[in-house]
């Protein structure tokens, strides 16, 4: 765990919470991106090392809209940058952590991804993100 | 806004939660410290740049009491480092944000703090937190 990589924020509508955030942060959003396997649209800006990422639905049967229609928006998932995902997720199965079914995959910003059950996290979805070198894939 | 200070989690029993995110994070809590004033334990842990801080409520009456009897345990706040909090509350109000009432005054982990209305920023519960100076107060 190298640091908070990104908090994930889910959010009904990008265009309007991207101007909120720009206005917070006090920088504009550097990266849109959609991953369409998830269903979201992402928006991302920096906070020094960290990033904020903000995630809007792009159907009803995405993650995201199922979490804002129990919870309303407010933040998704908080990420770690590991080094060695695949170590990451051996010594946390170890410590008695489970790894979410279909992970590890590559997700959003050039990343591959794991999710932790966030029953065993204090109610926390904790994301592992490991950069993807260049040239791999 | 200079990074990510800390992300604050609301947790019922902060002893079973303590040795979790030690688990978690591969490192032991380096700081545990009461704020009697806003009802709260908590148990601080480090994340390369960032803070990951535990709180448990000490009375009925505590935010986090009251949050994890709505919401259930998870994140409770998203703290941002900034160097001038005065400078950086005039800013956000010129922009349209509601600082919470009673604030900015003294918190946790030696920080002089304020906090936004969440449901000015897609509910999330921002903290902005400066370092107090050593030759101060």
């Amino acid at each position: 765990m190298e640091k908070i990589e990104h908090i994930g924020i889910a959010v009904k509508d990008l265009t309007v919470s991207n101007l909120l955030f720009e206005k917070l942060l006090g920088v504009a959003s550097y990266k849109m991106e959609e991953v369409v396997s998830e269903g979201v649209r992402t928006s991302f800006f920096k906070s020094g090392p960290n990033k904020i990422e903000l995630l809007e639905a792009t159907n009803e049967n995405s993650p995201i809209a199922k979490y804002i229609e129990k919870k309303g928006e407010g933040v998704h998932h908080v990420a770690f940058a590991v080094n060695d995902l695949d170590y990451e997720i051996k010594r946390l199965e170890g410590e008695g952590f489970t790894i979410l079914p279909g992970f590890p995959k590559n997700g959003a910003d050039h990343k591959r991804v794991a999710f932790l059950h966030p029953k065993g996290t204090n109610g926390v979805l904790v994301e592992l993100c490991q950069e993807i070198q260049e040239n791999e894939g």
